[in-house]
């Protein structure tokens, strides 16, 4: 990953619409101070953020990300985001990407402490390689999140929905899947429902229907698990939103993670016993999310 | 609240011991920018943070919160920070809080995506006006945490018992609080036990004891409850550390919420419901809070 672009916005009013919004942005060095000391992102993670993958200088699943940004956004009760303003912001940010794989962030912060309004700004960076893990696959651990099943529904103050900057957890989770020798971790519920990854969707395969659980506000709506789930449709495939018990993640015919930048990745084991990986529709869906589609 | 200074430290490792650090720091306008847009912090709330209460210039329980720093800052697998580096930052910063009260905040983040190391920074402004919290107590409604009691001993990677600045859901606490007509929360467990407040502890006089709920890894311990039971068994009251139940807290003879700034706050109301505030108590342990100690 190699820094290409950064760009500071000031963010628009939600029903305004000027021409254009390119008066609101200006680039920054991405590896110089842009930041005040007292930002609430930095100082307690509030804000909201999405990570978009760029093939070739198109920006992937762009709407859903916007939406999921004000989505987010809204859980959190932020200003709303101008989506107008964000879109600019990103066809700008795509011109920077280069060929090949990149990464376009967007972030929204609370402000600065006392501040009179929210900070954004949106970065871009060239892509880690990640063609081994598409290959290879992952091996991942299921870590309990603490929470039950019924806790999105009852306490939505823990924002499970949304795509908060809190995410020393999630972070936290990768540490302890390499501490036991994995590669990454899928969280599940004390009450043993799969969740999510700490940055990836499940998808599964169970008797040959494509299963996700279902985002009704425990976990995020995954954008690349739209994009999957719309090219297995095309393809013939059932897919099915639903709940996932634990064991059926040990059992399944196969398994993956989907998310932005690493795309698909087949879940290789689970909590270090083996399940089959289908090389076959890895290498095809992948090589669907690698092609520039909307 | 008003910044009054801002510094950034340049994290020593744990093992030196030069004559003084001051050539580490480095005063900046906590106004401009000082911080990467890459900043694991703003990106992520990946770091930890304390915030001391500062009277007349003398940083109150210095020592505790270097510690509880340390504390969160191996939960988090973060380098270990060096203590005498910290304490003669804070040192400097004292010089900058002038007469009254003031906050001096240290923070400890990741650094920087792909950075070789921990950013580190420290700011000190004027304290907001608490002398009515103080004199008239919170109103506060339980939130549940979403976990259950035993979840922080099984799941480590939750960073419960680190104070990280992973705070989104703390602030969301706090607004559902006010959106409820109060004026903060009181998190408890999903099986009805008293966890902590967003941003103090909880303390609760029971039956003639002090009671506080033990700080075994699902809350922080609180630097300012440890002060408040200095004080208690200086004054020949009975502390104690044990689970509380819900119930409990709403049938209690007396309540507080204690933090490093607000200092005793006592609990007007739980979920609506009135319960005696002991203005005597209250007065005299704020008069404590309030003099400078170690």
């Amino acid at each position: 990953m190699a820094w290409r672009y950064a760009m500071m916005l000031d963010p628009a009013a939600s029903d305004v619409s000027p021409s254009s919004f390119a008066d609101t942005f200006h680039a920054v060095d991405p590896t110089a101070p842009s930041l005040a000391v007292g930002e609430l992102s930095a100082q307690r993670g509030d804000g909201v953020f999405e990570s978009i993958g760029v093939i070739d200088g198109h920006p992937q699943q762009l709407e859903p990300h916007l939406e999921r940004l004000a989505h987010s956004a809204a859980i959190c009760d932020l200003p709303e985001p101008h989506l107008g303003q964000w879109r600019e912001a990103v066809a700008a940010a795509s011109a920077h990407c280069g060929p090949g794989e990149s990464v376009i962030k967007l972030i929204l912060s609370r402000g600065v402490e006392q501040g009179p309004s929210p900070t954004a700004w949106v970065t871009v960076a060239s892509a880690a390689d990640n063609s081994r893990a598409r290959a290879e696959g992952v091996r991942v651990v299921t870590l309990d999140r603490g929470i039950d099943s019924g806790a999105a529904a009852r306490a939505p103050w823990l924002l499970l929905g949304a795509k908060t900057l809190s995410y020393a957890v999630n972070m936290a989770a990768i540490r302890e899947a390499k501490r036991r020798g994995a590669d990454d971790a899928v969280f599940v519920t004390s009450d043993g429902i799969v969740l999510e990854a700490p940055t990836a969707s499940v998808i599964l395969r169970i008797g040959g229907t494509y299963v996700t659980p279902a985002p009704t506000g425990a976990i995020l709506h995954g954008t690349t698990q739209l994009s999957a789930f719309d090219w297995l449709t095309a393809h013939g495939h059932d897919v099915e939103y639903r709940d996932v018990p634990v064991s059926a993640l040990r059992t399944a015919d196969a398994a993956w993670l989907v998310s932005s930048v690493r795309l698909a990745a087949p879940i290789a084991s689970v909590d270090g016993a083996a399940i089959a990986v289908d090389a076959e529709v890895t290498r095809s869906l992948n090589a669907y999310l690698l092609t520039p589609h909307d």
